[in-house]
């Protein structure tokens, strides 16, 4: 028996509690429904954590048992504490996979990550289209050469992100912006996936499109190797 | 008249102060001999700064005639501030060029700007032959194929960093190892040259190859924009 | 007295004689109004050639003579020879550069040096928007966040490239498609710019941006060494 | 039950017919060797195919059944025809994997992919080091951080490639040199692996780590998708 992909979807998960219209969208928030559809797919146990959770549900035993970690946040990446982002961080680079969804990107996770400000242009409303710029990467499996959101939260560029290992979605937007809205990463052992769509007060989490990006960034991200990172001295090899 | 390229060169300057051997090689530290070859260039003017002055010599004023920023730091890196280390990150983001030199890969700006745990093996003595993989960067400009260091510090694989935008020089050393030795990046609008050698207990500042590959980085380094990184909203272009 | 970068623009011209419209904007051929700007510029010397010539104006001597080599050309890409091409190609990787332009995406010498297809997608007419994504590289100096080409032909994504060391520009089209509109790769010593814009029945080549970025690119692209390659059967240097 | 991986392994299969020690080493070909290996994992089957085979084995309906091909060749580059050459880049391109071995870096289907001249520095015997760079690579899976191999031919830089997407192995040898033993590219749809150990007068091809990062390369290098490059002309989506 194959052994399956452990994932922990983290979501700040203020928004749903707070606000109707988004209540009413993720009434268990947003977490819950892309949980839902990553168990259901046989090769991934998913579970939940949350920014009011002690140690943001991110504890060292936690941790230790997660594959893969699908992140959200957005009003309230200042609450989430410095100590656990080093901790975070430390597990990506020893091998954990980390998937970092919409504005994930000014998370303290994903800005630690990168190095760089992660600054972009956005506007709030209007349709996405995505496009497939390497439908041959593991994480565009089945997807098609574009599709769209009828309603986003626009992302433009410029994005500033190190240069990307590989931009697989660009998206178009009616108002005339562009945007690298799907891109990877390896850091340390570990593997990094953004993908921007995502705003709390549309459905975009229950799209099949968007869900199967999800899990397939998911597949992709899961560790190859889990090892420490250590600074050796060492003797000569040959004398 | 061409403007001249503003260097700082930046150094933990202890080592010098406290151990005789290496006070005899730098007696007025590392950073004043890199400097003073620098200014004899003609293109670039150099300054001195250390970590026992107020603010470490980092102050905004001072960041904001940097063009590019040298670093080699070793036993107090802990002793670097926090918010000068964001100061200079910020810097680098908004174009300002930085060469990190020797155990400067173990720095909180190099590791800050990596996203990495920048490990790597090592060994005190010993040859380096240094392999010049890219002729044609910019960096290696006047570099023959290799070049020797007769006593050096071993740094050897794996290095844990980003994969470099360019490896410029992979390092061969007797005791059996190799090291990607100069490598490059960008962050933000900054330009990162990471260059290992550099062992503080040899006259290492003094080989006119080492300094001929300094000087090209800095050259290299110098910032084309300075621009800050913002968050925008923005209005639709289209109607 | 600094030397002069000495620039090849070569054209198929044959559109600019068969056709009308395209005549009457450019009587003299596109390759003649590239190499007017940069002849304004103070530190170019642009010269012309073109397929009809003798070798295709691109003897060896004549390539022995050039530091970039600007390419336009479309409907008669299968009339160049190929032992031109491995010429040209030769030449790039001893370190000449070369900027691709437009429909030489499908021009011999670019799917040699890319070792890709170079499929695109395409259609005739309507706007191009063109974001600037790196701002702080050479190629996008002086240029602004964004600006139109009121006539263009789309050409759009998936664009069948090897992944670009960077991507300078990505272009935004009101039929819903997105393009990585301006990329460089090196290959051997050479540097390789390959930009988009410039249908023959526009006049695209009078746009101020257009022409900025063009010489940009030359610059940019400019040797930096030049170095033939060779296979060498070599003794050790360890004993 | 999953399908198995479909791999075909070419070999120039010349040397082990005209020379008695190569015979001695291989008396059924290098590629018996290295398809017996690969045929005992359970999840790969391969055969074999060689130069004076009819269209050098490499017909359309072979490579049509072809998951990633296996490719040495050394003496004899010049005598692979030119439109098989064309018809194996075309498969790359759709899709298929190729795993270029030792001489094969001056193969013409692996310059032809490479797009540079792929020259490097070389000498016969001694032994060889190789350092494991990406650990968490799939192609890396099970090797130790350095393993060595007692007689080989030195491959020395520099070595004329596109900058690899990911270096994964980089060799030590005892006369002085290093070089980027195992590198990693994508073309099209297609993956690409080269690995430079492999000298026909060592029995390379029998060792368990050797042969273990063949069988990783290959099952990295397994199609994704398979798909042909078309240039399309496309209406608008938007109206």
């Amino acid at each position: 028996m194959e052994k399956k992909i452990k994932v922990l979807v983290w979501n700040e998960f203020r928004h749903e509690k707070q606000n109707e219209k988004i209540k009413k969208i993720y009434p268990d928030g947003m977490h819950a429904v892309i949980s839902k559809h990553l168990n259901s797919q046989g090769d991934i146990k998913a579970s939940l954590a949350c920014l009011d959770e002690p140690e943001h549900g991110l504890t060292e035993k936690v941790l230790e048992q997660t594959d893969v970690l699908i992140w959200w946040g957005h009003g309230a990446h200042h609450e989430v504490k410095d100590e656990i982002v080093a901790r975070v961080h430390r597990r990506v680079l020893e091998g954990m996979g980390i998937v970092c969804l919409h504005s994930a990107h000014f998370s303290k996770i994903f800005k630690v990550l990168m190095g760089t400000s992660c600054v972009l242009n956005w506007r709030d409303g209007g349709k996405e289209r995505i496009w497939t710029i390497e439908p041959s990467h593991p994480i565009a499996e089945g997807i098609p050469e574009y599709f769209e959101l009828p309603e986003t939260e626009m992302y433009g560029e410029r994005f500033d992100i190190p240069t990307p290992e590989k931009v697989i979605f660009i998206s178009w937007y009616p108002g005339g912006e562009v945007f690298r809205s799907g891109c990877v990463w390896e850091r340390g052992h570990g593997r990094i996936f953004y993908f921007s769509p995502g705003h709390e007060t549309f459905p975009i989490y229950y799209d099949k499109n968007i869900l199967k990006i999800i899990t397939n960034g998911v597949r992709w991200a899961a560790p190859r190797i889990i090892k420490k990172q250590e600074c050796k001295n060492v003797p000569p090899i040959e004398k």
